[in-house]
């Protein structure tokens, strides 16, 4: 079987893919999968396109001398995101480029366009998910394609596919998360003492947080992957508006100490459940848990999941939730789903 | 396609198994599968065959009212395991029965007479796995046929599945965790005072604990459960004698004090790693965690995996590790995962 990628996107989750992969050639032959990356196309690092593979080697070498893949010596060049999908002899799309969370754009018409001319599609940008991840389900069942979009949660942790392979006849009532990496590392800091704005500063220094770190303090970012996690394992579609979102921006010293006092800890929780008479209650909100609580003990960048289910009650992943290599390596697993799926 | 389930042991696990059976009859016939169980062996409770399906109510509520199944009204009766395996018409095997860890037996001659009689099988019993899993998995590759294992580990908290396809190809070179719920029940109620002696009685009071508590309390089953994930994750073929193990009888509340002014918790922590000349370093034993650590945490009889990979970093599962549900749970996963490889 053979599977012809192009990449959409070369920035970091992109490169981190094209790592994994390169280092995982020998087992895919092993395994009998003629695996190769056909094109890369990024609005700022330019493009190139090559029916017969690229040379991921040279690939990265041009991003470290010329930051730039556009003297790739062997393959045309200057394919935009649209061309490289619609006239790429791709078979499959990694749409890891950026989007805008308010219209998804422009990962979701890559999404769409991909679907529509029957390429599987890997996404790693919540914004398709978030906004139309009925629509591009149909669409894709309508095509008979494959959709995976792992990377959109928990980066490379299992989250989507837990619930939906090994979960998914658990009983699942509903999920508590720790799903935003950045307002933890902020909440570990201000454990150690420091007051919201010093942790904040160090949170940008260090590159968890962007200059404007709206998304992630305000709970957005967080209210997002409910979303997707909701309509992936709660068999429902609630929109954005309908999560509940409080942030931790505005947290004070005397907020922790008091929490502290009580032999507790203060944690953004982001939540879904579905309750009896079928309605899904969801919510972003800082919540004071006990030190015991399994949630409690996940500092800094870590993300974590509860799982609740019927017949096993509680189950827990903690992993990270961001970083070059676990987005890279959610892509490469939902890769392998696919490649299941369809031999 | 068509599923014949032939059940041997029909105890706690057995009988947790077929309820799961029953409430996902629906949902199995809607996926086209047309899973039945045709017969059950149980050395104390009796045994009944047909070959056209048995009804799970009936058994139910034979074993409610009668404690055996022998009058079940529509059947042939009285079949031990093997004639159960040999003789009925089952395609799947279900080993529920019990082992001994020195020599898996009955159940490790059940799997490999399922095995032989090109029979799929499924497994809750340490015994097999720990002793020959090398062997049962070429015999199962011989006669084309499926093997799987997860409620031998944490039940139906995913472990050997969260490894073998999740993480497959993370760059896994270990685990940490804890994987006895019964020495995690006693350190526990040490924590909240008690002496050894007396959450030991509680223990077996409660159930979690045997009138014999050597397996649990001096690592054993721990131990057990180590060869099986090292031998399964790690492309290893340990045995036992192998994996260091100490367990925690004889723990006091001044050991459990002095780690406490450390800011420490003991746990009984089941190990194995990869190290760079390529040996497997495993053991069991207490360890001293920080209270920030991911495992320190884990409280009750709640079971938890760190596995240690190159592309994520460390990822923890944390759930139940034993239970009627729970283990009927991981066995009805094993069922749904050979359904997906063989359809």
């Amino acid at each position: 079987m053979e599977l012809r990628i192009a990449l959409i996107g070369f920035g970091v989750v992109g490169q981190g893919f094209v790592r994994i992969l390169a280092q995982q050639e020998e087992w895919l032959k092993e395994q009998g999968w003629d695996v190769k990356l056909v094109a890369v196309s990024d609005i700022q690092k330019g493009s190139v396109y090559n029916p017969d593979g690229l040379n991921i080697d040279t690939l990265l070498n041009l991003m470290l001398n010329e930051k730039t893949i556009a003297g790739y010596p062997d393959g045309v060049i200057g394919f935009d995101g649209t061309k490289t999908i619609s006239e790429s002899n791709a078979n499959l799309v990694v749409e890891a480029s950026w989007s805008n969370l308010e219209t998804g754009e422009p990962a979701l018409s890559y999404a769409r366009r991909a679907i529509e001319m029957s390429k599987h599609i890997v996404l790693t940008n919540k914004g398709p998910p978030v906004l139309a991840l009925c629509e591009l389900k149909k669409l894709a069942q309508d095509n008979s394609v494959e959709l995976r979009y792992e990377g959109t949660v928990l980066s490379g942790t299992p989250a989507i596919n837990l619930g939906q392979l090994n979960l998914s006849q658990s009983g699942l009532r509903g999920f508590r998360g720790i799903l935003n990496g950045t307002s933890n590392f902020i909440l570990t800091l201000m454990e150690e003492g420091q007051d919201y704005d010093a942790a904040l500063k160090r949170a940008q220094d260090e590159g968890y947080a962007e200059a404007d770190p709206t998304a992630d303090v305000d709970g957005h970012d967080a209210q997002g992957k409910v979303v997707i996690l909701t309509n992936s394992l709660l068999n429902a579609d609630i929109r954005l508006s309908e999560v509940h979102c409080e942030g931790i921006r505005g947290m004070s010293k005397d907020d922790i100490e008091s929490a502290r006092k009580e032999g507790k800890r203060w944690k953004l929780i982001a939540s879904a459940e579905r309750i009896d008479d079928g309605t899904i209650i969801a919510s972003v909100k800082p919540e004071k848990l006990s030190l015991n609580h399994p949630l409690a003990s996940v500092m800094g960048a870590t993300n974590s999941i509860t799982f609740s289910t019927e017949y096993l009650g509680d189950v827990t992943i903690t992993g990270p939730g961001a970083g070059a290599f676990p987005t890279g390596y959610a892509i490469f697993t939902d890769i392998l789903d696919i490649i299941r799926c369809i031999k």
